[in-house]
């Protein structure tokens, strides 16, 4: 049984969190740490947020019902922030471990429980436990208020579904991303979409898809050399969410087959040219929309038969039931926003703009 | 002008790393804090990888000289480490400032000066400075002990050329890889590759390409939750290197259209049957190969003209002179395995095989 | 108004605590990442040492009620700890605001309050907030994980009242500790401490001591070079504690005035003859009894009139009124306990005995 | 053998030092990560306070002679600091590894080397290797640096002998610190002090002190709730270099024995009447001067035969042979300066005055 000697639930330098809890404990939680004082924050300042993420918003969503209230426990007085630690905390109301029992011997393919049981000896077959996506409902509470730490850059985040089950938007309508269930931002789109997620969940099956992050409005100068670049921490957010398979910034992966002459963004008195770079340069932004591209794997939980083994390494036939999601792309759109939001926040406020807040907040 | 709040040059937390030096500076070097005590350890050890990173070493590498011998000045008593901090250094012996008086004032696209100007109100216009590749030799040389603290896990790590110019290797043969000056895993992809690179070099130009990493041996149970991931990590720390565009893990970005049923791997007593997830589940390594790809763009210094301003934001016209290299791509494949077996070292001794190094160097 | 860029709510690197709550808040808390899994950890494991803080135990403590019930949010399951995060919560029930609202306007002498405004340019005129004693139950809290941390290694922490008004502990019995309100390891001064603290308590005025905290049985080999060593990382615990001005290792002061034979502890096969270096030399423990003192100022809330100025800078006079403890001694005795153990947990995860934890509790 | 999990060579947050080398091995060094960009540095900024904490001052300490020449390797550009990371190193030049040989077996009492060789299951025989107080030239350096980031506030940190081998300094001239050999702030003291120390020499015998800090000009508003105070810090600083037993501040145990009354220092439109508090409250900086004590022990080192055990734990008799101070207390008096302006520069670029700095170097 192994010991974890330097523990890994905090992410941040400055604008510092660590989450807390489980699927299917009492409830799971955040604490902010290094939120400058006097900014607005009530409880209200959630609602949309994690409505946006809370299962049960269409019918390929799981059926798990859970309300999703944030709690304020700690760091706000009168209504504003004080500087001193936030502590949020959302009640597990609706979790049902029962259809979990039948996993207490079986590992889930595609699930972290046999990488849990070869690390640490056990593994949480309530739904995972720490490693489940409820995880991230912690995430989105703490995303809102780094985006109100972000407020006076009057900076957009917006994240989308660029492609689900092999269907890709062709058109980016920003107005168009929150009228569907799908954070798809091409309407013509969302019919086929929303076929394919049908089919696949007929068929007891999953899909994956591409989220992409368009950030407008980002200074340029933030991010540190060498280790700590923009890059390199919004690679790491987004990395450390479930799922996610892979990460591309501007061209990504594209600019592997470009020639430098196509490549390199021309730099004009008005910024760039074009921008190809995805708004980081060196590491460091650059004042153009940041862009970035998230690949999300289909969601290992499927009704269909599969091949696994028990704790005990014998061979074993799995088919899953319970309340799952038949896709994780469109709820894990608010999660990598607000990721992006969080490093943001840290990264504003290691750099030279966190003279600005004072002046602004002050 | 910003100061960084908190610096970011260390990386890792029990194998942990902080580089230092500049470009054209009188030299740079790393700091490793944490390696574990009584392994050998002598100058000769970094030849073979420095020999790897090295410019010259074709064609196509910029003629810039450097012998990259790596002098210990710390921690290393009779031949072996002691636990105590282990400072790693190697001379500027070739650099020529000189060319690079014409950049004081323009800002050469694709490179970091635009930011750092942004960001501090100045630009080492001597080759980039911190931002140079140059700084990458600091991390290979903290490479080379980071795989002698993984010696005890019989671990192989290799990274290839994939694919650069868009020509790609079809077959790996691990043989073929330090017999070519690309690191391309397939003999019959070389004469292309060099085509290609030779026609870009013609051309003024520069090109990009993918390189493949892959981890043979890694028990499962190395990565912590939630937030220090192993791929977590291992995005942050390919991202962190120059040039670097993109990363996605096992199937990547293509699992983003494959199924729940195609893309789990089945589990069977000797493992997995396939290996999709590219040897890491939520998080944490199976046991299986781990496996990533990183987009390199093409180098951003090319000798066609390009369109520019200076600090001014006056518009200007920039005709590079200098020594560079043609492509990134074959002198970034020992960097990324350099960063590969950080991070593995770091979390090796964050987690339980921590005590297998005392059992097996005590 | 001021921004912290590294927020400082967090202590340990191996066993690390994030507390956060204000006195007059919701209630108060503290997380702890890097526990390791499978202790046993319930509810009522918290009841002793929480009442041993808690206000009203005497008639020379605050009539502040708080029954201090520690709730688990996360982190056990089925009575065993997960090694995910543990949250632990206290609820504030009892808090009066009222009697503060006379120091919306007035800088008490002694408290945070004037350099809490000079900082932040705002105060919590409510029991000081953040910077309350109350903050101090979420460490004692922590610290009862802590203990169970270090159950394998037999430890016994044992801190006591010294001195208090000037009353001095002559015989050091530890069965005598909790039998007296003052935690007065010596029964034949408990009625003169008594005596000093109803006298000064009747002038309303208040009085200061020194506790010495005895730490029994821990091995050799805890604590890091260089900066980490063990008795660095106790003064800054220590020192983290608000009315704290001082402390000591073993001979401490007094060592100033000894030569180096009769400083030096000769060593023997048995261990060591004396023991004036505390059990620490080089930073690291010797295996002898871990012996420190800490001084405590007195409590700076008192009933007679005072000269301060308000929050423009004008000259007032302050008399408070309201509910508090005649001295900190007793209450601190369990928390400088808590932060010893936390302290000697982080060091015993950091080492290498991480390695017995597990054989012990694998 | 043990390995530690999480290093422990690293001090500050937003300053950020990074010490190496050891007592024989080539030389010494730091590595500071956070200086901001833009401060002129030179190596011969280093010389003064380098000569202050040399070997060879007198016929009181070691003759070994060092020039501790501080190298900069990297970090400065055209006589100014970039904002990347400082490399100082230090050769050592006059290591004489001989006559410690006969250390190879035996434990020196008040050493490190039986604590080093209990948790590494080795030890440094040769001068105690990273535990030897050469490792604090490297910090000497470090705060050099520090003094140069703090030039903003016009801070004066002054440190002197307030007490040695008993005798104490009755009035602080700053004027008589430099002109003596043992940093006596009083011109009436040397002569005995120097009797004190030239008599313990010939007994072959060593003698300790208090070394006092005094800092003038600290503005208001540095140190971080709640672990972070600024107390606590220094705390940590101080208790991190060797032969350093206690620390106190302001009124330090002698608060113990104070009453409310007579300790809260009355607040006035100017300021505080009185500075018991040693200008800290609630562990951030009240404007007024900060004072600390030191206890310093004797130096271990002595010439008398020594009761001890060799690595077989067998009974030995130990004379020393060597040279070594009769004093740290002198040496050490740099040192404290050093750390202590290391805290500040820490604290104050965490704090709001950041934003000076930016306006004052920008």
């Amino acid at each position: 049984m192994g010991v974890a000697k330097v523990p890994g639930n905090s992410f941040g330098q400055a604008f510092k969190i660590t989450t807390f809890g489980e699927s299917h404990g009492k409830g799971i939680g955040v604490i902010i740490d290094g939120c400058p004082p006097r900014i607005p924050l009530l409880n209200k300042d959630f609602v949309w947020e994690m409505a946006r993420r809370r299962p049960g918003r269409g019918p390929f969503d799981t059926p798990r019902m859970e309300t999703d209230q944030v709690e304020i426990l700690s760091g706000v007085f009168e209504g504003l922030t004080t500087g001193t630690p936030i502590a949020l905390y959302i009640h597990n109301r609706d979790a049902q471990s029962k259809p979990y029992e039948i996993l207490r011997e079986l590992f889930r393919p595609g699930h972290a429980d046999y990488t849990y049981f070869k690390k640490y000896g056990h593994f949480d077959f309530r739904g995972g436990g720490r490693s489940s996506a409820r995880e991230t409902a912690a995430r989105v509470a703490a995303g809102v208020v780094a985006r109100l730490v972000l407020e006076p850059l009057k900076i957009t985040i917006m994240a989308y579904t660029l492609e689900m089950g092999g269907i890709r938007a062709v058109r980016i309508d920003p107005e168009a991303i929150n009228r569907n269930p799908f954070y798809c931002p091409d309407t013509d789109m969302v019919d086929r979409m929303r076929e394919m997620i049908l089919k696949a969940k007929k068929e007891g099956d999953s899909i994956g898809g591409i989220v992409e992050v368009r950030i407008n409005g980002c200074p340029a100068g933030l991010g540190e050399p060498v280790f700590d670049k923009l890059s390199a921490d919004l690679a790491k957010a987004v990395m450390s969410v479930g799922a996610v398979k892979g990460i591309e910034i501007g061209a990504g992966f594209e600019a592997a087959r470009l020639k430098g002459s196509q490549n390199n963004d021309p730099i004009i008195p008005a910024g760039f040219k074009t921008n190809l770079a995805g708004g980081i340069l060196g590491g460091i932004s650059n004042g153009d929309d940041i862009v970035l591209r998230v690949a999300i794997k289909p969601i290992p939980s499927i009704m269909k038969e599969q091949e696994t083994i028990d704790r005990a390494g014998r061979p074993a036939r799995l088919k899953l039931q319970g309340r799952f999601d038949t896709s994780a792309v469109p709820r894990i759109v608010p999660v990598l926003e607000a990721m992006v939001a969080i490093v943001l926040a840290d990264h504003y406020l290691r750099s030279k703009y966190g003279q600005l807040i004072k002046q602004l907040n002050g």
